[in-house]
């Protein structure tokens, strides 16, 4: 049985929602549950639930890192070796086999930083990535960094290309996932600085490296797998949910004062609609993977509610099942042994 | 009377759309057109119009620039004294004061760069920013650079921010634009290093500096001109676009695969959905003005149809009443002089 340590105190509205999507979660997939946070609080949540023949327990954490929590003083908290916030206990049932992979709604930074202090990085990995799927055309793609690292240089792109693919290939079951280079035009040769320096590393790298990728192939389902720092893919992120948005509420806007034909017409249009809007809803896909720790975590919206709880903490499960870690250290490995034995014989 | 030179051998199914839409143009703006290109093609696509009593007439360029044009080979052809192609010959006529403003529907790089080596760059200006407006929920933002430089320095943020801030005022007709700074985060702080030593910049710059933005601030409408390095903001243009086309294609799919409800409610919304097509629309908006170089140059989409291109002639011929290139060249003059004043004065 998989056993997922979840940060109850993550989302905006905790401990409600937590609670509720392990109980989903736990119900629906039989996974162990770990809820961790403040006892009182989740033994008064939990209550409210039948959990009967459900495997939830409580391990308390009588603190909570909060939005406030940033720079130096978070990365303080993060390092403390008997850190009694929710994140950093829960981080501690993975890392001592307590647990197999750790979910949070919590805020993204102070759970990126508690993760890679508490964690470490896998051998050979220099810089995790934040993980999100699109929605795409044909289905979705990995997009790795979006937000972890502002500033990457070649090499770290080579890497997030690599575990980007093994975890397309372990939880998303594409066989061959293709890599996609998010640049500012599809010929080669096209890019900033990063790009054309990543060019030769991804084109050698063993991967079904694909080339330059715009919006146009990520979004349209060309690749499975888009590289980029974390800036940009922060940008692409924050860009698509933007416009996504303006368009269904204006949509909504057009259809409301279109008269009593197009006002119908949108009744009529609702079931299609939401289907439309489930497609594009992040939080269908629960969470994001933190590649390149030691240890799975998997990072949500603040805004998650119960529903967004269980997709993460199923995403989470799969990627335990699939052993994931395991694959990506073993990928990063024959990478690295593949470089030198080049260096070698070079 | 305005003057507009027209790369009539723009369009990808040039010169019909292009000489349809200089047509529309004269009759409906009263604007003076130089058509350039192939004087025989030219002639019996204008042939086809009624052109009685409007100011079109013809100028030869045995030569065009295509796709294929790029790299070293494009920097000569922008160069060559005695330039033969529509888009050197078209410029020229810029440059000589023959005409307002250059449009072209033609390749995005060859245009920038004939326009870079023709016109030359504005006093102060280090390197120009192709500057389209994107739709917002409040009406539009103009976002710079989306692609003529993809690596830049903090102080080519700056001269972006106010290049759009007068482009803004002059064209756009906003009072005292907003200018926000593209990054992966609202808060100051978060930035790639390009951000970080462009915020004192912005903050010092007299503008109207709202702080670092995001894509919901950007579509959301919050402000006006938002400034960022010509790979991020390239990456956001494609993104808007091809998310916009995902989720108006799924909604299609899902309408027509709903049934007979769905199918009528999709009939009844067309006046609607086109509205908002409309407003997505980047054919409504014609074309993106080439900041920094010294000339008015607008540069539009390949695909453009005639209403495109006559858009395209309407937004130059705005820019060029308006006076924005001496607006431009007095607001960096005032720039650099407020700069040595206060180094001056340090």
């Amino acid at each position: 049985m998989v056993t997922i340590a979840l940060d109850a105190m993550g989302s905006d509205r905790h401990p409600a929602p937590d609670v509720e999507g392990a109980v989903l979660a736990a119900r629906e997939f039989g996974v162990h549950i770990k809820l961790v946070g403040d006892e009182t609080a989740l033994k008064t949540e939990l209550a409210r639930h039948n959990t009967a023949g459900l495997a939830i327990e409580i391990l308390h954490a009588p603190e909570v890192l909060t939005m406030e929590d940033k720079g130096l003083a978070l990365a303080l908290k993060a390092r403390r070796k008997n850190a009694k916030n929710s994140m950093a206990v829960a981080i501690d049932l993975v890392k001592n086999g307590q647990a197999d992979a750790f979910v949070t709604a919590g805020n993204t930074g102070a759970a990126m930083v508690t993760a890679y202090f508490r964690l470490g990085v896998l051998p050979g990995v220099d810089l995790p990535a934040l993980a999100p799927v699109f929605p795409t055309a044909t289905g979705s793609c990995v997009v790795l960094d979006i937000g972890a690292n502002p500033e990457v240089k070649p090499h770290n792109l080579l890497q997030f290309a690599i575990m980007g693919s093994v975890y397309a290939q372990k939880v998303r079951g594409i066989a061959n996932p293709k890599v996609g280079l998010i640049s500012n035009g599809e010929e080669e040769g096209k890019g900033n600085n990063l790009v054309k320096e990543a060019t030769p590393l991804l084109k050698e790298s063993g991967l079904n490296y694909y080339g330059n990728v715009e919006g146009k192939e990520v979004i349209g389902g060309l690749v499975d797998v888009a590289v980029t720092d974390g800036f940009t893919g922060n940008v692409m992120l924050k860009t698509s949910e933007a416009v996504a948005k303006l368009l269904t509420d204006k949509i909504k806007e057009a259809v409301m004062n279109g008269g009593l034909a197009a006002k119908l017409g949108g009744l009529l249009i609702k079931p299609a609609m939401a289907e439309v809007k489930a497609l594009m809803d992040p939080d269908a896909h629960g969470a994001a993977p933190l590649l390149g720790v030691n240890g799975l975590v998997f990072i949500g919206h603040g805004r998650s509610n119960s529903t967004a709880i269980k997709n993460a903490i199923r995403v989470a499960a799969e990627a335990a099942q699939a052993q994931v870690l395991t694959a990506i250290r073993e990928a990063i490995a024959n990478s690295l042994a593949s470089q030198s034995h080049d260096e070698a014989s070079a």
